[in-house]
């Protein structure tokens, strides 16, 4: 836990994936956390995802581990509730679910509690809407697998509360992200979505088959991005006259591969293309072997970027 | 060099940046290179930015260094041509400029040996137009700095030369990706270039600073894609029940997303607020500095994947 960060008590609303990765998070950070989903068959084995979560997360605090948290579970949202000093809100995304849960939270708070919805497609504008204080609002998305990856994108909507919640996130280890405006998808979600986009062009025009796509982009502009950002490439793609020389000389190049990039539609056909891809690049490796490697390979990566 | 595979003697044609990563990259692993370029200021310092890029090199082979092959300079094709087993070929991205080289250096070599390309924006089906034997020649995309980053995209006509060209680039410790058919910006490009007009368009609409965007995909989807492709990525985020799931559930709301996201373009506004964001980012470093932090960051990661 970053020194001077208190400890929290937190409430986590929803028990999904995303719910279970921030209790692993929070409470290897030392933080108590109460955890709340209304259906009992969430709940039950909410806790053992989360010890396995939370050893992940200790390969990546190799030094000043806090004392663990501790993890409570309930089916009623005002027990969850009952002191807590920072809200998780990570309900499916349905708009009106989340309002009515907002509306029941901000209830049962104290005023100064920040509510931080982990919402990866519903924006701050109309997560709001009728809250009695919608700036305690905060969306805080976080990058699946969630207790892994270090990307938090903010978005709040006042000054002070935003500086609280890069306080707060980076205290856990994070790389919060801040969006000057709210937008659907925020950063990361549209900028994968754009390449995917392509990635399925690539495969629905038998330029290069699933595995081929996935292999370029580890091998190349993946691990590329995972050291400097596509700005700062194109600015050092531009020799000594950096992005304003690449801009000068290459920019009516880029335009002109914009308007060649493909418009694929997932119909049936490219849908089959993509299932059989996929299970041709696993070669006989099920879901949770490959999330296992995934997962592998991304402590040993943050591993070398911790020391 | 990996077990059985002979020492070439390489023509490199066009000593710029990408001839001088190839010529460290193969004298490191034991070819001998002729380097030939027509300006003589070019190949003033070829040698020593060569020595250089292989001193990176050498950090990714900590075992089984074969002897360092030879690296010759001259300003006289025919000379380079002399005794060639392998063509590497990087001049400017010119058509005619490629086509007239093709020519020359068809005339001067066995007929066995290959042409390989490193052309970003040109295809096998242009530039073959008029050789003598088309097949021979194909196209070996590497990705900036390629002397560190493992990709390199190929396109070959014949199944026999792709099959030699697979294990030519992999013997010198890359990761090839074939092409089923030849497109412009092959793989990697076409990638990058459908992220970056996103990456450009948050920028655009003031959702988020240059800074934040590299950020996020860094900390993020850059990562991620560092570990596994584009497409494996849905696999996983699909749950049990994988890449199907996701297309059924969220495929929807995936084109609902890629009609949302911008077409910006590269207005004078839009392209100084890219390099007013870039200053702000490099914060007073410099290209060179830049680039040493990127290359460090690569090899550090391509370090723990050998490991």
């Amino acid at each position: 836990m970053t020194e001077g960060l208190f400890r929290q008590k937190i409430a986590i609303i929803g028990c999904g994936l995303i719910g279970e990765s921030w209790a692993a998070l929070m409470t290897a950070h030392g933080h108590d956390v109460v955890a709340w989903d209304p259906s009992t068959t969430v709940l039950a084995g909410f806790e053992q995802r989360v010890e396995n979560a939370r050893k992940q997360v200790w390969q990546l605090m190799p030094t000043g581990r806090p004392d663990t948290g501790c993890l409570a579970l309930t089916d009623q949202l005002e027990t969850a509730l009952v002191g807590a000093t920072w809200v998780q809100e990570n309900a499916p995304e349905k708009l009106e679910l989340k309002q009515t849960l907002y509306a029941q939270i901000e209830a049962a708070i104290d005023d100064y509690v920040i509510i931080a919805s982990s919402t990866s497609s519903l924006t701050w504008s109309e997560l709001s809407v009728g809250m009695k204080r919608p700036q305690r609002l905060i969306t805080a998305h976080p990058f699946n697998p969630p207790h892994l990856m270090p990307l938090v994108e903010i978005y709040a909507a006042d000054a002070a509360i935003r500086a609280l919640s890069l306080a707060f996130y980076t205290g856990l280890g994070r790389q919060p992200v801040v969006l000057k405006r709210d937008a659907v998808g925020h950063i990361a979600n549209r900028l994968a979505s754009a390449l995917w986009r392509e990635a399925v062009n690539i495969v629905a025009e038998d330029i290069a088959d699933v595995s081929a796509v996935d292999a370029a982009l580890v091998h190349g502009p993946g691990l590329r991005w995972s050291v400097i950002g596509a700005h700062m490439a194109y600015h050092l793609g531009g020799g000594d006259g950096g992005i304003e020389a690449y801009l000068k000389h290459l920019g009516p190049s880029q335009e002109r591969r914009w308007v060649m990039l493909g418009s694929p539609k997932l119909t049936p056909d490219v849908c089959k293309k993509l299932i059989d891809g996929i299970a041709d690049e696993a070669g006989g490796r099920n879901i949770e072997a490959l999330a296992a490697e995934r997962d592998a390979a991304l402590i040993r990566i943050l591993q070398v970027n911790l020391s």
